[in-house]
């Protein structure tokens, strides 16, 4: 049981986290604090949040369990804000979708409160945004990445955990560098390229005809590029050097989809697509 | 009113082409034809088609209506068969995803006759492919694109709109130029890139692991992957030339993409994110 959870940035993921805590009857009291006071105020009407700080230190001040959900570029700056009054007791976990610059700037803001810090990463978001689109459910059935420090104490660990799984969520465990690995190759490359593909389109001048026949096939393969810029900037950022090596092998298999083409080989294409095909239904299948 | 359509390949686009013109009351009885025995006795059994032919010739004989609904490296043969057999006053469309090579071929095998033939593109489809995926409502509302040919009669190309119009498609026209210029880009190529990616990752070593944490957004992605190889094999050959331009265009997307991440170029990065997600988010709400 939560008696006060503060919520640092209630837009989707950190509504949804307040909803599912809430649903669950394990959080008495939700706090919340944010840089857009519309949405803040939506998050109260909804029954989201069930009081507004005026910052993330008010936020955090006798919280017992403290959730980052803020893009990643201002998460250096709320644990520097919430390190002074994080309780010997509150807990802290985050939402960001990348693990190695989250510990990294924890470690620096934190100090010695470090071990009061499980990160997380919950594989569950959607293209809209915002206090608006949050739902007790969201994390139903969806996996959660905690990459523990050595610093956490089995209590501390088994609390976050615990509070992930009361969202409905299957938490799971991995170091922050193969988090990053993985997620740049499944996640951050697929949005970086559907977010290329639109952009490159929509700046040509025949862009309204274009867009004029594109069917349910581009919708669904462009819809992670109706994401959050900010969110995104900060993760293609901050997982780089991962996201310019997944770009690069990216780009070898386009180059070898080239030279099938050009070679008009249409066995050698045929393969590709069908094992492409195979191993996805195999993926949806134990899914 | 249709007294006999023939559906060459009674898939997904064949078979919910029957389903929609017998809902529509159009069509008094449909006949299939295609490589596949179990796929047409399933197509029998769901009511798609009343009877089976032997072959496209046997389906044709007859026929006031034609529909070729197979993948595009069989449409010269099936031309060549049904020309034989095309009464005067039976007129032929097709489905397939490209126009340039279907005109070419149809061109060369049906000769005085070309003039029965409306070439077609409903943009329409799914990556379930077969007869147990066809349904009445497929066309609903979608856009289907006629590429007219100089020797069509309007009383002919008109037949053929109404025929798709029964299917409650919007019908449009278009050169074939354009056509297989637009479709590489909105449809061929982002069918290409997710082939690709999916390619890319399941042949890599700890591909179990990667799957494993692939989210929601990897399956919208990645949805065209699971589409019919074979049928993506034809499209892509079909419309090499284009889809080689739009894959170098594209490239060179992707290089701009890299050169922000290396200089971390965070406005950049958000500035491309941001026109992206306008311009997608105007096409949703105009489509």
């Amino acid at each position: 049981m939560f008696e006060r959870v503060a919520i640092l940035g209630v837009g989707l993921i950190g509504g949804s986290f307040a909803l599912a805590l809430k649903e669950a009857r394990v959080c008495t009291h939700a706090v919340g604090a944010g840089r857009n006071s519309a949405n803040l105020k939506l998050a109260l009407e909804r029954g989201i949040i069930d009081s507004i700080a005026a910052d993330a230190v008010a936020a955090a001040h006798g919280a017992d369990l403290v959730l980052l959900a803020a893009p990643l570029a201002q998460f250096a700056k709320l644990f520097r804000d919430i390190a002074p009054v994080l309780g010997p007791k509150a807990i802290v976990t985050d939402a960001g979708s990348t693990k190695r610059d989250v510990v990294a700037a924890a470690r620096a803001a934190l100090g010695r409160k470090v071990g009061q810090f499980v990160p997380a990463h919950p594989i569950a978001g959607g293209e809209k945004s915002g206090a608006g689109a949050a739902s007790a459910g969201l994390f139903r059935s969806k996996r959660v990445i905690l990459t523990p420090l050595p610093e956490n104490s089995d209590a501390t660990e088994r609390k976050v955990a615990e509070a992930w799984s009361a969202c409905g969520a299957h938490v799971m465990r991995m170091d922050p560098e193969e988090h990053d690995a993985i997620l740049g190759a499944v996640s951050h490359l697929p949005h970086l390229l559907a977010y290329a593909l639109v952009h490159e389109l929509c700046a040509r001048e025949d862009a309204p005809r274009l867009f004029a026949l594109a069917g349910g096939g581009f919708r669904d393969f462009t819809r992670i590029a109706s994401s959050h810029p900010e969110m995104w900037r900060d993760i293609c950022l901050a997982n780089r050097d991962r996201l310019l090596e997944e770009l690069k092998k990216y780009g070898r298999a386009l180059d070898s989809m080239a030279k099938l083409l050009e070679a008009g080989d249409g066995a050698g294409l045929e393969k590709v697509f069908a094992e492409a095909r195979a191993a996805r239904e195999r993926w949806i299948q134990s899914s």
